[in-house]
């Protein structure tokens, strides 16, 4: 089989872990695959070189930027590749460039255009192991691009496609993806499998596994993707194309997000086009929203209440700031979180959403915003209760036994 | 005017010289001068690299470790133009390979075979710092190579002359060249100017201010270099062709080598060819070999004595090992050392040579070995004379004054 691997940075966060890690591709290889390994640069490293840049100016280029953290997935496909020679394998390290990964000109998020495989075919068909560094390619006019953060699963999953290879193997320091998170819900469970879309709305929901543009192209291009720890030799979970016999299951997982803040714009002028400009205007600075909810206010004026991720909402002021002419006022609150049920099963049961609110009402936990999609439903609540209602939720869908 | 910086490991050795060389550098803009500066790693990084790789295994692959250290200035160059920008200048940082530096494949030690300064140029005529990684190239396959240690210099040089830059100032911590180390005798003076074949047997000879490479290059390529430093706003040494008046000073500087060993092959064979066949070897696994004697055995065979570099012993007896069946026995003395002195003036002065050696006799100090070019005297004496016999050379020759 010709298998892609991918470790991250708590995988090969020291010498020994990186000495680690050659040992299990070292097997790997031994049982008879041809492996790609793509890695991240060591645990630590890309935000002490953030930190350098930020001693100069809160703002650096990101051309410039890219240059910077590039420089930290190189370290670790080098020496891992050291490794692997020293064990007796023929390796290969390579940057993204190297390995035929061109990108587009949105230097710190960028997004993978193509990739030309033939250095990567060419080395696998003499024999060697190749290593890839991650988060990085290199765009048109030549300059090194990075992938935003987690990219380098990004690369695995580009480069697993690329190769058309059989399966894509992402390695951290938890060994797949569980119902809840164990540390708020000690009753949680591994899964052993997880559909696509549902893996999407666990990791856009706070579950820090797998980068969720990652799933969304393994989904795509149909990549076998498993979530393993490189400390144990353990299963992990297969992230894979839904199936009939996941529907049986209602709800997967239950997943707290506490990295919200939400934006409620006060009395909006009602004129068209104010919303789609606000928004708009986020998404060019790269600001994700999350949930949105429009409401009429005494006036006829409209209320706009919006979720960011608590450290985008900085930036989102300052969008928001150049609008204030036709916004009466404005809060702020980051005193909120999310926490939300998944499962490809609520598209053929009812109820499941209503069983959510029964449930957090029964501890007169209010509700404050909701969004529900075909196979989830979110509830932003008090900051506070969330670890609570996570556990409330996982026994109330039954994934404590 | 168009002016080359190269700043040394030391002179960007944390956040705050960075800091510093974007000050200097900013100056420079100031005073209406184009700007393309050279920057090597953060001094301690690449030792750093090195260890890490030598974690796995003493012998890394070439190819991995230019991947592994080119690594160092590219951080290095982000950081300066990152800094450069926040003082509200327009700068970009390029890699070896986007300054348009190709270079043959000798991995960790290769050679500079062509400059394409395109994009260095365009960025120049759009008013840009050009911030360009020092150490390093790309060779025709597309895989960073590295220019051996103190290669920054050489990436300097090379791009002062593709660019027909007005001059080539190297900046390190010391703030030029001097008689002789003032470590060794306080009385050094530093010298204003030196010729460029004077400045290449210092540097040869330990002086380890300026890269030998570079120097060379510089001369091929007639390039004002100036060797200054980054913590002082002294005049520096200015090196350059050399000129009718510094004939008038008989010696330039004295010079220390401690990094020597000696080699004595006992009654080599005497077929023709053996030692070629040597030396031929030694220069293969990149083995410099510095002054050779041969002396006439009693048998009618001969002795062969040379010296290496201190570091290259170990590597220098295996190649020796692997033709003892021509050789009877062998000796290495490493408790030598080699002092030279220097100085364009003797190719117009007779009896430099020796009142070098009757200085050192009055001393009793035994000379083991002689060589001599145009313009230096070198001799190879008991490693424990070697201040003693530099202080004594410096003062015959009116140094201290």
């Amino acid at each position: 089989m010709l298998l892609v691997h991918k470790y991250g940075g708590t995988s090969v966060g020291s010498l020994e872990r990186i000495e680690n890690v050659a040992s299990r591709v070292s097997k790997a290889r031994e049982e008879g695959h041809d492996l790609v390994v793509v890695v991240s640069a060591m645990s630590g490293e890309t935000n002490k070189l953030i930190e350098y840049a930020h001693h100069f100016t809160p703002n650096p280029a990101k051309q410039e930027m890219d240059m910077l953290l590039s420089s930290g997935e190189r370290v670790t496909a080098a020496l891992l590749s050291i490794a692997l020679q020293a064990k007796g394998h023929d390796a290969v390290a390579m940057t993204g460039r190297q390995a035929g990964i061109v990108t587009d000109t949105s230097h710190t998020y960028a997004r993978i255009e193509t990739i030309d495989p033939t250095a990567m075919q060419n080395a696998i068909k003499q024999g060697k192991i190749v290593i890839v560094a991650g988060f990085q390619g290199v765009n048109k006019e030549g300059n090194v691009t990075t992938l935003g953060r987690g990219g380098s699963d990004l690369s695995a999953v580009a480069i697993a496609g690329a190769l058309s290879a059989d399966a894509c193997e992402i390695y951290s320091d938890v060994d797949g993806i569980y119902t809840t998170d164990p540390r708020i819900e000690p009753k949680a469970k591994k899964l052993d499998i997880i559909s696509y879309d549902e893996m999407l709305e666990m990791a856009s929901l706070g579950a820090k596994v797998l980068q969720n543009r990652s799933v969304e192209l393994a989904k795509k291009l149909n990549i076998k993707l498993y979530a393993k720890s490189s400390f144990s030799d353990n299963n992990g979970t297969l992230i894979t194309k839904e199936s009939a016999n996941m529907e049986e299951v209602l709800v997967s997982g239950v997943v707290l997000d506490k990295n919200q803040a939400r934006v409620t714009l006060r009395n909006v002028s009602d004129k068209p086009g104010i919303a789609a400009e606000i928004f708009t205007k986020l998404a060019k600075e790269n600001i994700n929203v999350d949930m949105i909810i429009q409401n009429v206010g005494i006036d006829g004026a409209t209320h706009l209440g919006f979720t960011v991720a608590q450290n985008e909402l900085e930036r989102a002021k300052k969008v928001i700031e150049s609008f204030d002419h036709d916004i009466k006022g404005m809060d702020f609150d980051e005193n909120i979180c999310k926490v939300s049920v998944v499962g490809v099963g609520m598209r053929s049961h009812a109820g499941v959403a209503a069983q959510a609110f029964s449930t957090l009402a029964s501890s007169n936990i209010n509700i404050e915003m909701i969004a529900t999609s075909e196979i989830k439903v979110s509830m932003v609540i008090n900051e506070k209760y969330g670890e609570l209602a996570t556990r409330m939720l996982h026994e109330a869908y039954g994934l404590d036994n």
